[in-house]
C-alpha cells in the first residue's frame, strides 16, 4: 500500500496470468496456447513488411484488420471493434456497458478476468452457479440485471451451450448488454455472430490468441451492432487512440485471410483432444465434454495438486486452480500429438493411475 | 447516444488524433513523428525475428525491456513500468495516482488527452495558465492538490522549463503524485529522471514515438520509485496482463540499445529545427523557443487556418488547433531537410508571405 495510491486501487486484486516459464525443454500446457506456429502467410508477411514505416503512427482505426473481419463475418464494417488483445476488449467493454445501477450477472465459475474488472471499475457482480455437468444455466438468469456475460465455449471447463439457449436469453433480456466471449468458440461451438442482426444488445469477443496462434501478438475483437461499437470507440479513443501496432494489423490480418491452415491447425487440434480424452477417461479420470483447445478433467482418487506436481517434476505444465469445487481438476491444453502422448505417459508414472 | 451505454460515457469527448492519410505523396508534418526509419538495428531485429513463437502469449513482464531500459537510465528495474504505448502508461497513472478528492492540477494548455483522462475516471481537473512566453509557471500551481501532471518540454508549444524549476515544485509538494511527461525530452529538454531517486512521488514517463522511431510500435514507459511502479502494475494487471507484444518487445528493447543511431538523428532533428526556426522568424513568423521535434508559431498577419488550408493544398500537413490564444499557430513538425526546404517554399507562395 501507497498514501500515493487512489483509494480504490488499493482493494485490487489482480487477474495472475498462467506462467510464462523462461527455459525451454518445457511441454507447456497451461495457457491454452495453440500449438502450431502461425499460418506460414503470416510470417510472410512479417519478413515482408516495410519496417522503416514504424515511424508512422499505426493507422488508429485499424481499417486493414476491421475490413478483413467484416469480410470474414459477413457484417458491416461499423459492426467490428478491435483492441489489444480480447483482454482489453472486454475491459472496455466492462466500462462502456456494465457501470450500471443493477449487478451485472455472470457465471460462478468462468474467466476470472470478468471479477478483477468488476473490482477496477465499481461494479456488482452477481454469480450464477452452473448447472448439472458445469454447464452455463442461462435459464436462470435473473432479468434485473446491468448486463449479462458468459463465456461460451465455458473457461475453465470446456463446456460449451447451444445457440438455441443463446437466442432465448436474448429473447427476454433486451435491455441491458449481453456478451458472449468466444475466446474458445472455433474448437467446436456454435457462434453467436449469427444472431448480432436481430439483438442490438447482442456483443461477441473472440480473440486471434488461440485458433489463430498469435497470442504473442495480442489482437482481440469484438462484433455487434453499431450503437454497441460506438460505445466501444469511445472508450478506446478516451483511452489510447493507437492500441494496435503496424505488425499487430498486419499479421491479424494475413492470420484471418488464411482460412485454410486455420482449418486444419483446428481440426488436428480437436483430433488430438478427443484422443487424449479417450487416454484420460482410461486412466480414471472425468473429462468434461471440451469444445475448446483444452481438456478439464478430475481423476477419481488422486488430488490436483498432486498430480499437476507430478507432471511439473517432469517439465510439464498444466493448470491447476485452488477454487473449491474444482480443486482437484486440471486444465490441460492440447498441444501436438507427441506433447499429449508424453502427458500420459508422464501421469502414467503417478502410483494411482500405474496399473 | 444508446441506453445501453453506461451513463458515464454519454458525457466522454474522446482524444481527436492528428490525421493519418492513407495516401503517399505527402509531407506530413502534423503528428510530430520521426522523419527517420527506426535504427538498423530494429529493422534486423524484426527481419531475424522466429515468429513461430507468435503462438505463444509475449512475457506479461516485459523483461527484456524493462531491464533495457533499466540499464539505459542507470535504475533498478523495479523502477519501471512498460506501455502499449505511452497513451496507456498515462491513461493507468491517471487510475492509480489521480481519483483523488482534490482536482487534479495541469496547465491550462498541454497535451489534450489529460481532460480526457479525467473526464474518464471521473477526475476534477484545475487549470492553471502558462506564464509569459507560453511557459509553464510551477510555482503558480497550489499546494493542495490531488496530483499534478505536465509535460516538459510542453505540447503543443514545445517549451521547456527547467530541472531547478521542477526541482523546487517537488520540495514543497511533497504528498501528492508528480508526473512529468518527457515525450519530447530527448530534443533538448533535461529530464527529471535524475530527481527519482531524492523524490518517491515523481513518475517519469516517456515514449519511443518520438526519439526512438517507433511510433508505429506502440511502446512507452514511466520511471518512479517501486511504490509507484507497484501501483501502475496493479491497475495494468486488472486490465490486460499482456500489454506489449512480442515484437514490440523485441524491437523497443533495440532501439533503446542503438544509442549511437539515436544520437545521430535527434542531432539531425535538432539542427534542421534551429533552420526551420531561423527560416520561420525571418517570414514574419514569431517562433517560441522549441525543445522538441517540432516548432509552434504564429505569422504577424496571416491566419492559422488560412496557412494550414494554404499548405493542404500542396500536399503539406501541419497541425492547427482553434483553442483560443492559439488560434493562429501552427505545430509543425521538423522533418527531413528537404521536407523543411519545402514548407518554406510552400509558405513563400502564400499572398502575405511572398515579399
Amino acid at each position: 500500500m501507497s498514501k500515493f495510491w487512489s483509494e480504490a486501487i488499493k482493494d485490487l486484486q489482480p487477474y495472475v496470468p498462467g506462467e510464462q516459464p523462461k527455459k525451454d525443454q518445457i511441454i507447456k500446457l497451461n495457457t491454452n496456447e495453440n500449438p502450431y506456429p502461425p499460418s506460414p502467410r503470416v510470417i510472410q508477411t512479417l519478413k515482408d513488411y516495410p519496417a522503416e514505416k514504424l515511424r508512422l503512427y499505426s493507422d488508429p482505426d485499424s481499417t486493414e484488420l476491421k475490413q478483413t473481419l467484416s469480410e470474414h463475418f459477413n457484417l458491416p464494417s461499423d459492426h467490428v471493434f478491435v483492441g489489444n488483445g480480447s483482454d482489453e476488449v472486454l475491459a472496455h467493454t466492462f466500462m462502456a456497458f456494465f457501470r450500471h445501477p443493477e449487478p451485472l450477472v455472470m457465471p460462478s465459475m468462468t474467466y476470472s478476468f470478468y471479477d478483477v474488472y468488476c473490482n477496477l471499475y465499481d461494479i456488482e457482480a452477481r454469480h450464477i452457479p452452473l448447472g448439472e455437468d458445469f454447464r452455463v444455466n442461462l435459464e436462470e438468469y435473473p432479468s434485473k440485471n446491468g448486463g449479462i456475460i458468459f463465456a461460451n465455449p465455458n473457461a475453465p471447463t470446456g463446456v460449451a451451450i447451444s445457440l438455441n439457449e443463446i437466442e432465448a436469453l436474448l429473447k427476454r433480456n433486451t435491455e441491458t448488454v449481453v456478451v458472449v466471449d468466444e475466446a474458445y468458440v472455433d474448437f467446436g461451438a456454435d457462434s453467436a455472430v449469427s444472431l448480432i442482426k436481430s439483438h442490438p444488445n447482442l456483443l461477441v469477443i473472440q480473440t486471434l490468441s488461440k485458433s489463430r496462434s498469435l497470442a504473442g501478438m495480442r489482437v482481440g475483437f469484438a462484433l455487434g451492432q453499431p450503437e454497441l461499437i460506438a460505445g466501444l470507440e469511445r472508450v478506446k479513443n478516451s483511452f489510447n487512440s493507437y492500441p494496435l501496432d503496424m505488425l499487430a494489423i498486419a499479421s491479424a490480418s494475413e492470420a484471418i485471410r488464411d482460412q485454410e491452415y486455420f482449418e486444419e491447425t483446428v481440426r488436428k487440434i480437436i483430433d488430438d483432444r478427443d484422443w487424449t480424452s479417450t487416454q484420460l477417461t482410461s486412466l480414471g479420470f472425468r473429462v468434461l465434454p471440451s469444445s475448446t483447445n483444452f481438456v478439464f478433467a478430475e481423476h477419481k482418487s488422486a488430488t490436483g495438486t498432486d498430480l499437476m506436481q507430478h507432471l511439473r517434476n517432469q517439465n510439464i505444465l498444466v493448470r491447476h486452480f485452488s477454487k473449491p469445487g474444482i480443486e482437484n481438476f486440471l486444465r490441460i491444453t492440447i498441444g501436438t500429438r507427441s506433447e499429449m502422448e508424453a502427458l500420459i505417459q508422464g501421469l502414467k508414472s503417478f502410483p494411482q493411475l500405474s496399473c
